[in-house]
């Protein structure tokens, strides 16, 4: 598997200020493209801290290497310096990074701005990196190739960060990753309890090598055990995903019905 | 400061199936201890990558890590497999804990339910370490000591977590932090660009060693930016923790106001 990790950096997300979102909605956009996101580590505002878990990153040798936030104009935005440190490489101003800032500028009328060193900072990359076309906002992102893994570097506002992952990130991800295809159903059930779940899932686990089989908890209601099971295959066939995905989810329903439980309702997947 | 890192462990927070609310819960707990999350981890329901994750961690010296996540019954609920492997333990059956859990089934009424091996498994836990009662649940917290490090590991299941976070964790911790004063305000602007605020923040920071001043850019809207300022500051005295945060609000409104900017309204703190 293509391993991708993501890199959120920002107090916020660390002081309860912020719901990481971000990488919610880029781990969906990955697991339906067939792959996933491995590890994702959160720190600070920090160069040390930015810069080592660059560093450890790098040392699990992923294909890629997903920084969110810290790009902008403000003291606190320090992550393209931590990048550089991390990846061992000098901070320059990159002339077409200061083109776009200028050209996003103009597009919002305002081609006489100051470029003040605040507004400048964003266009200071590592060297050899490339900016990206920031479609919804003023910071470029960032293309950088490190050893053997592509840094992307995205601002963390939510329509900046897709905008740039659709356009730059997921294309190259996609090309790396090949064409797989993911089948995926949700099932839940009523009166059944996890602990009499599990050894009906270690036994589909055996069968099906490969297949995700995944318990949910979710409350007790009434005195009633209530759970969601997620199936998730990924195949380079799709009718061998979906036949795989059946097989489980028919198997699991039978054998929880048998054990005493219901079966409520079958659902689109995780 | 008193490091604390969280490690959560879990498949479906990596692909967009479940947006992460237990850091987000745990982080704001410890802010207004006066401390903070200095780096939080997420892995997959994998051996490896948990010990390793634990490894990292430990490198790190922190004080704490929370682990969260993966004390179930099922076959993917590995977390203390892989706390013992990267703390170097071997597992063993803790009466305590195989106790804690029958008198779980018994509160519920379930005293002859059978210990079968998936039930069992919950109170295998790493050489050394001491369960930790769940109110809300079956699967008993953990507490370990590692090197100088204190590991807690919570079930995943919000409601449980939050309950063995505030009677085992949280005592814990905040003896260790010490009595601190947290004072917090946010500011929202209006009709200023975050590249404006960027020296303005800078001065203060400079001004305010060790205070938190942070702009959230919250989108232009009919052509008006909008921007979230949080200032944090933290001391032994409320007083002094107060005086300070005022002076950098008093401060910044005005020099928002002067770079024309509006002040729209004052709220309470991040």
């Amino acid at each position: 598997m293509v391993r991708v990790e993501v890199l959120t950096v920002g107090k916020e997300l660390l002081i309860g200020r912020t719901l990481n979102t971000n990488v919610h909605w880029m781990g969906r956009r990955l697991a339906l493209m067939g792959t996933m996101i491995k590890e994702i580590t959160t720190v600070d505002d920090d160069l040390e801290e930015i810069s080592h878990a660059l560093s450890s990153a790098f040392s699990r040798r992923p294909a890629f290497v997903v920084v969110v936030g810290g790009l902008g104009p403000t003291p606190d935005d320090m992550t393209l310096k931590g990048v550089a440190m991390g990846a061992k490489r000098r901070l320059a101003l990159n002339r077409k990074a200061l083109s776009l800032i200028r050209e996003h500028y103009a597009r919002r009328g305002m081609a006489e701005i100051e470029l003040t060193p605040a507004r400048r900072k964003m266009a200071v990359l590592p060297s050899g990196a490339s900016p990206l076309l920031n479609a919804a906002g003023t910071a470029p992102g960032v293309r950088l190739v490190a050893g053997g893994t592509v840094v992307f570097c995205l601002p963390g506002v939510p329509a900046e960060m897709r905008s740039i992952f659709r356009r730059s990130v997921e294309p190259e991800i996609r090309a790396k990753v090949g064409r797989l295809s993911r089948a995926a159903v949700t099932l839940k059930f009523e009166g059944i309890y996890e602990s009499a779940l599990a050894p009906l899932i270690r036994r589909e686990l055996q069968r099906n090598p490969g297949a995700y089989v995944k318990s949910h908890p979710r409350g007790v209601r009434e005195g009633v055990s209530r759970i969601e099971l997620d199936i998730v295959v990924v195949d380079k066939e799709r009718t061998d995903a979906e036949r795989v995905k059946d097989g489980i989810a028919r198997e699991m329903a039978r054998e929880v019905t048998r054990a005493g439980g219901v079966v409520k309702s079958t659902g689109e997947g995780a």
